[in-house]
């Protein structure tokens, strides 16, 4: 795999290199996209939070940590059930490296975050079992819309993440409305990923909206209404409304290929200026494909920062290595953005030794 | 009066020809900080609405335009009793002019703005008369110093403007608790200032707080909780955030003062990174004195766009050069902005055919 700096070109390489090149020295702005859902709270969908009820409290939590270096919401920080710190903490790492400015958008949330947060006018999904899963979405796409153009004309760049528990199975479930082939490719956060309980959810939703796979392939406002969450429809108005401008680079594993699939349908001008940004965890993953997701959408440049935890001593960052969480909170684009602003000066090794000591530091460890 | 472009320095000159100096050609931000309070419903206290429950649409009214162009929440835009429409025709003007990105901060709202906006914790305020008038007065500006932080990171400067109907009782309120003289010397967008019944509010906020003049001199955070509204804290946040990193134009009347004496009793270090920005209507206005009010708390800059509506054919904005509304939602400032980004290329000719033809398609008008 082609790389430059620590970040791998995972997929159409030529337009990788060419996407990175145009971040080189440049000023991003991040953005973290977040919201809850009923979804998330499905016995064995998301490791993000040790109880379904935690889930509400694992966005907020994130978006705190990025701008107070801690948590107001929770004590501590969001952990799975196995004790794995939230990738916020990469997240956080590689923002404070390159001094990059953060700001919230919140796509519809139960429990609101302590610091300041973009309303876009979102309300916290439902189940998507239901076929009714959010509220809403032209509305909160054309608000979205309006920031991103408004950020456009702040900075060079925009890197865009997210954190919302369950987001891989919304995912599936819009890219099946939408005819893309996912079953058994979006990535887990856990160690097993639960495909078949995905998929049966998914089902389950699709029946109960009247609608089966492929029917709304032309109606991506309607797949995000019927299977999707909150956080699409302010992620995809956010990247409508910047990358007619500048550049933008998708954070997040294979959640943002159902982001993709609503930006091809309702405004395909913007994709030459979209790449999706992730870790060498999710494109080296054997149990998704977000490459071959991406191809069967619209073969943007998949971007991973090769992140490395072997030389840390401790076990929570180690699971990472293991494949475990893998990505989330925009962990992998934060880090290339990290990276590319700085040109190579933040490198993974860097990077490492920070994560290192904000999570000494968080954990009140030595 | 000395000037440069259209903007006259109406106080320290010297200062300001420097902070106007150092805003050539940079790329500003500009935020429009809204809340409503029941302060702004006291009958004869306000001309943002034509009764006391339109107050409550008038701020995030003003948003909608400057985002869209037009209101979503009312039809039309915002007049006062008169016929007079909001100067945010004016701001929103200056800013489509100079390409001037736009962010909207909500300090407390009843009726939210059909647009992306900051929510940074406040809640509506109260009527000063209670003597309890804003909630979570510290929380509402350490967010918001937060938003200012990363804001100050997204541009070359910072251009803060307000919408909020009532805001000269409170900032009287808020300005007579903390010492400054003002009874007598705040403005009004109103054709005949109603002094009295500014200073009688006052003084029975005061007695409802057990509070006097001057007794909170060095406690502006219970200040502008007993007496204020939240928009100053809000407004107070983001230039604290701010402008320890970058120039800061506060883009207001009178109310600036008020929020300038918060500032100065908090941190007072950012002042000198700190000018206040308004309209010639305001610093020529015989029924106040902002220079004046300035000059009792630290000796900023104020400077002042030149505007002239003498030759529009038009009523509504005729009545402005009468000194009719004066202010407000950051014209003045949006203005001196367009101004300087354009290095003068944005003239107040230029700026007055642009407001003539906004208000002529907002009104149906020929």
């Amino acid at each position: 795999m082609k790389r430059q700096f620590d970040v791998l070109f995972a997929n159409n390489e030529f337009k990788a290199e060419a996407f990175l090149d145009e971040l080189r020295g440049k000023k991003p702005l991040f953005v973290l996209t977040i919201a809850t859902t009923e979804t998330g709270k499905i016995s064995g969908i998301s490791a993000a939070g040790k109880f379904p009820e935690f889930t509400d409290y694992t966005p907020p939590a994130d978006a705190e940590l990025l701008h107070l270096g801690k948590c107001k919401c929770i004590n501590g920080v969001p952990v799975t059930p196995d004790g794995i710190p939230t990738p916020a903490l990469i997240t956080m790492s590689a923002l404070r490296l390159a001094d990059v400015p953060v700001l919230v958008c919140s796509g519809g949330l139960r429990i609101k975050p302590q610091i300041p947060f973009l309303d876009v006018g979102g309300n916290p999904g439902r189940d998507i079992r239901s076929g009714n899963a959010v509220d809403n979405v032209q509305e909160v796409i054309d608000r979205a819309t309006i920031a991103g153009e408004n950020f456009a004309k702040t900075a060079d760049y925009l890197v865009i993440g997210e954190s919302i528990p369950g987001g891989t199975t919304t995912a599936l479930g819009v890219l099946s409305a939408m005819g893309v082939h996912a079953q058994g490719r979006v990535s887990s956060s856990m160690p097993e990923n639960p495909h078949d309980l995905k998929s049966e959810t998914v089902k389950a939703g699709l029946t109960s909206a009247g609608e089966s796979f492929g029917s709304l392939a032309a109606n991506p406002v309607r797949a995000v209404s019927c299977m999707g969450d909150p956080m699409m429809a302010a992620f995809a108005g956010l990247v409508i409304g910047a990358a007619s401008e500048v550049p933008v680079l998708m954070a997040g594993g294979t959640q943002m290929t159902a982001i993709l699939a609503v930006i091809n349908a309702l405004n395909s001008d913007v994709l030459c200026n979209l790449a999706i940004g992730t870790t060498r965890w999710v494109v080296q993953d054997s149990s998704s494909d977000i490459c071959g997701i991406v191809k069967e959408i619209a073969d943007v440049p998949v971007l991973a920062a090769d992140l490395d935890f072997a030389g840390t001593k401790f076990d929570g960052l180690k699971a990472y290595d293991r494949g475990i969480v893998k990505e989330g909170v925009g962990a992998g684009g934060a880090s290339i953005a990290a990276m590319a602003s700085t040109e190579g000066a933040v490198s993974r090794d860097m990077l490492l030794r920070e994560i290192d000591q904000n999570y000494a530091l968080l954990m009140g460890l030595k």
